[in-house]
């Protein structure tokens, strides 16, 4: 298997590294690509130290059987379409193709089958709908889901490293804003990307977009808020659903529990800085809505894990097995 | 005019001698009382130092016009029927009293006329509902409020000086919990309060019931989450709100600015971390929720302020003034 990851050194790329290495896959050839300034960086697939060079045009004519992209919506617009044309699959994390028709968005536990047989450039979901939509597709089913009132508590990672940079110099003393609209550290931010005219921000209009698509259920709505929080890795939310038909709580706790990558707490929930390395949608304090036709939750995730590189790499997984590479 | 207050030391009762002072009020006496191991304390109105005394029976046998308690439920239980019963109007910050039938729950600028002609005790709310309420209430007898989604991020503050003590020791290193149920800083715990039978905190179910007493009207449900995050003051919540009628985004913005106590941001937002002394419900980032009968928008108040000592100033000023104290 040969695999190239494009924004080796941000934090989802090194993450990816991470995830690839915890399936314990033996690779015929794993080539790190990032900007100039990263090159020489050495990284380390399991024991295998890999240096970093420098992406080019050219680097992207190898043919590989999957090329991760975790370098933002500008280079992966320049570059994912080159390393498509000559590259299997091509999993791309940001969000330059995600709303596009003919790119399937992908969860595998959701709509995995959308893979089969499938080249050309996938997109990996927003870190916060993914860990939503892993529960909320396992409860749509059974009940037909029908409205989501979300509040994310997002973590300065969901940033990059200038977000964690930003935190830790403002809890030493400075009093610079950094990336962020305002001083993040003892503190909390409504906006996570721009304001559009309807009021919502770019990552909030994602989280309703992108849960219909990943889902195949038009009829959804979302009305997200997305807000930063000062802590460091995990994203929490608090997600309000209403459904079509009445919830019995002991059954809707078995859906979930029967579901692939969401871990229930019962009688106990899990706080973000417990996160550790998980890889689940972790979801506690299950409650009836405002009738029993809605349910209210808790939702954690490991932002860089289940929000992006452990998705990514389940995609190729995936697809790896369904193509028998694997 | 002649004002006690009980639980003088805390936040709320410092708070209280400070939002009195804002009044710019003449007083003809104004005693402090807190417990024994505070006796002593020396605290400041206006220029005039007062020592706190220890709380005794004794000491509300004196008549006040107001007594104002912020010393806990079960303080409240025991001594506030005694100050009643002696004294013209006792304020309690505690939840003791609120669910009683006959003990009103003020916010003066929703339910004030409650305080017409009245003597006896005053319950003063939540204090994440008052910042609340005060925009809904704004927004109900135009479109008749029928459901609330509402998601806090409450500051430690709220949890008095030990709240505020424990995030900061952690700060400086401690791993120890402190009065939270996990570590706060770097963190968010989705419990404040305990957790009763419907799996909603205590917190949360004030929220609920509290919304309905304070506007009068049964009908309302409100589902909450409540949420702390290492804040030091300022409450902050995600209000998503249905409504019976269709609503115009321009004419609920000129409602919202023509309510008393609401402070409404048009293409600005604010953070907690910007409160500052503000004795204002602080509503930014207005928008349609899922269709043109829900709105959602962006709450902050300062917790100590408008969410507890500042309205019990508000219920006391407002008494007076219809009893012809001022």
């Amino acid at each position: 298997m040969r695999i190239a990851i494009v924004g080796a050194t941000g934090e989802v790329g090194r993450m990816m590294i991470s995830c690839l290495a915890e399936l314990n896959l033996e690779l015929d050839l794993l080539d790190l690509f990032a900007s100039a300034k990263s090159e020489g960086t050495m990284l380390y697939y399991l024991d295998h130290p890999i240096k970093v060079r420098e992406l080019t045009q050219e680097s992207l004519l190898t043919k590989y059987d999957y090329v991760f992209f975790s370098a933002g919506g500008g280079i992966a617009r320049a570059f994912a379409p080159i390393a498509a044309d000559v590259s299997e699959l091509v999993i791309d994390n940001s969000s330059a193709f995600r709303r596009e028709d003919t790119i399937p968005l992908v969860v595998p536990q959701i709509n995995g089958d959308l893979l089969l047989s499938y080249t050309g450039i996938v997109a990996n979901p927003n870190c916060s709908t993914i860990q939503m939509v892993l529960p909320l597709a396992a409860l749509d089913n059974e009940y037909g889901l029908k409205k989501v009132v979300v509040s994310t508590y997002q973590a300065v990672s969901g940033s990059g490293h200038s977000g964690v940079d930003t935190l830790k110099k403002q809890r030493r003393g400075s009093t610079l804003k950094g990336i962020y609209p305002e001083v993040i550290d003892l503190n909390v931010i409504p906006q996570i990307g721009v304001f559009l005219d309807s009021g919502y921000s770019t990552e909030e209009e994602k989280m309703d977009h992108e849960t219909r698509k990943i889902m195949r259920r038009d009829e959804i709505v979302v009305c997200a808020t997305t807000v930063r929080v000062p802590v460091l890795y995990g994203h929490s939310a608090t997600v309000y659903a209403e459904f079509e038909r009445e919830i019995e709580l002991t059954r809707a706790v078995a859906l979930l529990k029967s579901a692939e990558a969401v871990r229930v707490h019962e009688n106990s929930y899990l706080t973000p800085l417990a996160i550790g390395n998980s890889n689940e949608a972790h979801v506690s304090r299950l409650r009836y809505g405002t009738d029993k036709r809605s349910l209210t939750f808790w939702n954690v995730g490991h932002n860089v894990r289940i929000g992006a590189a452990a998705n990514a790499v389940n995609i190729m997984h995936l697809h790896a097995k369904q193509s028998g590479k694997l």
